[in-house]
């Protein structure tokens, strides 16, 4: 048995949860705050069995993988004219930092 | 030392850190939210003697063991009489997930 | 690769969350209540690498570790006068108990 803590960031965390129990994994959240990565961190616990490692590694990176996104600027531009354009912006969204640990004894009681 | 974590149900949670403390062992709350068995756990920690693991051990089960509950049937049971019956019924509360992990150093300071 | 596990006292944690960013360590706060040491403690959660680890272990010795303190006293003393005369009294604060896990397998995404 393994235990795997992952810190992802919030707004992957639903969907992550979601898919992860899909696939019969059990997941517990702990509430976490600023850290690795940006502010607004999950950080999920999962004991899983040394098989079933890699399937569950593979889920965190489909949601939660560092990508780009576009967004448009956040604050205004005030050029010569006075007027506000918003124009893209290009974003890096989610990421995730994973640590997997040896758990010697796992009891459900 | 080995570090204990315990994902238990919030109702047990109060009076398992107590009969820990009483017993000596020191113990540390993370707020926790859903994940394992239903949502409303909290996670603890405990640095750990492994003199000392069983005798936790058997707190933890003691205190949080899954068990069966009769409570009053939670929501209206309209009948052709169109009167509300509560009627009892069995749940299971509880329960605990105890994951021992090997602790490489440990310094108090 | 390793994994400390801090608890510090909330008001050491900001400081202490700064110097190691400062230092180039990641760093993630779980929101935490009650526990080890008194009431109001901060968990905190590093990856480090094995040749920082000592140096992770020296900032929080430095920030965190358990101190004497002048504080005046906190409720009223009536003597014989009936005035309220504060005075100095010397508490501890801050401490810190930190754990190393071994890290066996380590990703960011
Ligand atoms: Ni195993
Ligand atoms: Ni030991
Ligand atoms: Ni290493």
């Amino acid at each position: 048995m393994k235990l795997i803590i992952a810190i992802v960031q919030n707004e992957d965390s639903g969907r992550l949860i979601g898919e992860l129990m899909n696939d019969g994994y059990s997941v517990t959240k702990l509430a976490t705050t600023g850290g690795f990565l940006r502010a607004g961190n999950t950080t999920l616990l999962l004991g899983v069995d040394e098989e079933k490692i890699e399937g569950a590694m593979k889920i965190i990176e489909k949601i939660c993988k560092s990508r780009k996104q576009i967004a448009t600027s956040p604050s205004p531009m005030t050029g010569g004219t006075g007027v506000y354009i918003p124009y893209p912006i290009e974003v890096t969204v989610g990421g995730a930092t994973v640590f997997v640990l040896n758990v010697e004894d796992f009891k459900k009681m």
